[in-house]
């Protein structure tokens, strides 16, 4: 087999650290595979040197900030060759460029668009194990890029496109991904597998284990992908094509959001053009909106709700309130203790029944719903934040999730 | 007027220093000169990545190496290029395959082959400030290589030869090259100007301001250097070619170093090939001697002194026990506590009476000398250790080094 395998920052935190991940490169080199292995920056070090961009400038230009943040992952790979050396095997570290995995120009946040690999197949036919620089790329006009936060994943993900690898493995530190956070829901179960889908919904939900256009790429190039951890030898879960296994299931797993507030205009006249005339706004100051809902009210007025990262919560008062008075709304107000809550599963698309179950495990704490969407495979509900833990472990029991198919 | 400017580790040793730099390249810049710029990695940098290494391996590969300290420079080359900018000035930076430095193979200590600097010319065309990895290239192999310590310094005078600058500045953390160390003779004093030759000799000899195969390739393109402090306004030492002025001062130098040891091979059979035997034996264990001296003895018989480096000694005592057995020599012995003094001047040339005036400078004062070695500019004496500050002092005072020409 040919396996690419991804080590997080944390997993190669230090020269001990690393010295065990070259422990469990050669293990799976010696088990007769051949190896390509990923790595990211040792932990803390990305931000060590952003700190040092902002010392020097108040406002870094994106292509020295790519020159300056790639260096963290070169030298990982550096050490994680020679510590692969030292035990005897043949190694050899590759840059983004070196690896051939060329990007967009849009700096610190480029795309890749495609990666050649050539030194890497190279390395392998000679019986190296290569060592690639997560994160990271090469531009058509010869700069260095970066992928942007999580890109050593997406790097990972392409490389075994690529190659055509049997799998990514993923090693991160927590072992697998779980049906909802374990921290707060100790009967949390280790899911074996799940669906690119279902993996999709929950990594923009909250349940951060996988950069979410990692998940995006193997989906598109069918990159079986299993996420392990690099401090034990449990199995991990394999992220996959679904599989009629899977749908059987009917929720693989619920997550949480807390880092959304809800706005709410109310009195806005029921006419056409409004609401695009709201949105488009909110756009044009680059703020995403996740979830919507449009109540109708008395006399043509209706009120309208809609959520926004926390973050943006100041900046979209403020261009609210003039929209407000443009359409002759009455008057704009933000929720701050609000919480996401979904159940995500592609067994929905087979079951019915499933959110009347979910909305009634909620009722039956008492807790009121604020607003509902749903998609094909995930139903959210935004409730009150005080209620968030009481929810998850309150759906995670009414949908046994506990329990294995 | 095309500026080179080389700053070292210590100029660009924290974020408020890396500012302070580009307001000097910035002053350049606005008095209307293009600017290129050769940085090293912050002090410390180099040798805390090379800590890691060797936490992780006991022999780490070269080419590893290469690409782990490699990453210092890229570090500086960024957060230069950002505070230039945040100046409003244009810049960009480049690492040293960008900037087209093409050196061989032998990783740590590759040799600069040729300088393509197309992107740089490009650059300096565009209004830009060029800001340039040091110490560092590209192979053939497009692996990336670097020129050992001091490199940084090469890299500026190889870029200078390149771009057919005007001047290469050498910024560093003192103001000139001296009669002699100022730490050691008060009334020593900076030289305005100095020949490439001088400077080889002085450099090679200790006076470590520049690094020597720099000094070597500035002469061979004709670059005129100047040697600078990156902390005041001071005028500095200008590295050129010899002149008319130049000869009219027979001393322009004084150096000392105390990092050899003599090595004396006794009752030596003085027939054909034993020389050769013994430094072939040295040679072939990869140590450098510098000065060899032999007496005649009696009875066919001859003592053989040379000096190698203080790190070789106990080496080379090892190698020597062997050959000494092999020659039928009768022993062989290590004397630690010298120090080579040497003074150094192109008007050696056309002045007779320097040596003389040296021994009986240090006679006067008891000092014995043990070895003598000369060249066309230069006279060196091994002396006792305990002696140099005193040797020193003698001759800076003997060839009124503390005066100006």
């Amino acid at each position: 087999m040919l396996i690419v395998q991804k080590y997080g920052g944390t997993s190669v935190g230090n020269p001990e650290r690393i010295r065990n991940v070259a422990r469990r490169v050669v293990r799976t080199k010696e088990e007769g595979h051949d190896v390509v292995v990923v790595v990211s920056a040792m932990s803390g070090e990305t931000d060590k040197l952003i700190n040092l961009a902002n010392q020097v400038s108040e406002n870094p230009d994106p292509r020295e900030m790519d020159m300056l943040v790639s260096t963290g992952e070169r030298v990982t790979i550096a050490l994680l060759a020679m510590a692969i050396q030292s035990l005897g095997h043949k190694a050899q570290s590759f840059t983004g460029r070196q690896a051939g995995i060329i990007s967009d120009s849009v700096h610190t946040r480029a795309r890749i668009e495609k990666i050649t690999g050539e030194r890497l197949r190279c390395a392998v036919r000679e019986g190296k194990i290569a060592v690639v620089a997560g994160f990271q790329g090469i531009t058509e006009k010869d700069d260095v890029s970066t992928l942007g936060r999580g890109g050593s994943d997406l790097s990972a993900v392409a490389v075994a496109a690529a190659l055509k690898a049997d799998v990514c493995d993923i090693y991160t530190d927590v072992d697998g991904v779980y049906t909802t956070d374990p921290n707060m829901v100790p009967q949390a179960r280790k899911l074996d597998k799940i669906s690119y889908d279902e993996m999709l919904e929950l990594a923009s939900l909250g349940a951060k284990v996988l950069q979410t256009r990692s998940v995006e790429f193997a989906k598109k190039y069918n990159v079986p992908v299993r996420v392990l951890s690099s401090f034990n030898d449990n199995p991990g879960t394999l992220v996959t094509k679904e599989d009629a296994d899977m749908e059987k299931v009917v929720v693989s797993g619920v997550a949480y959001d807390k880092n959304q507030v809800k706005v709410t205009v109310q009195g806005v006249p029921d006419k056409p053009g409004v609401a695009a005339n709201i949105f488009n706004t909110i756009s044009d100051n680059n703020v995403v909106v996740d979830m919507i809902i449009q109540n109708i009210g008395e006399g043509g007025l209706t009120d309208m709700s809609f959520t926004v990262p926390r973050t943006d919560a100041k900046k979209i008062l403020e261009v609210m309130k003039k929209v407000v008075a443009e359409i002759g709304a009455k008057n704009v107000n933000i929720k701050e203790d609000i919480a996401k809550i979904s159940i995500v599963g592609v067994g929905m698309r087979s079951h019915s029944g499933v959110a009347a179950k979910m909305f009634s495990a909620m009722a039956k704490e008492g807790i009121n719903i604020m607003m509902i969407s749903t998609s094909e495979i995930k139903i959210s509900c935004v409730i009150d934040a005080k209620y968030t833990e009481l929810a998850v472990r309150v759906l995670h029991d009414a949908f046994e999730m506990d329990k294995a198919a």
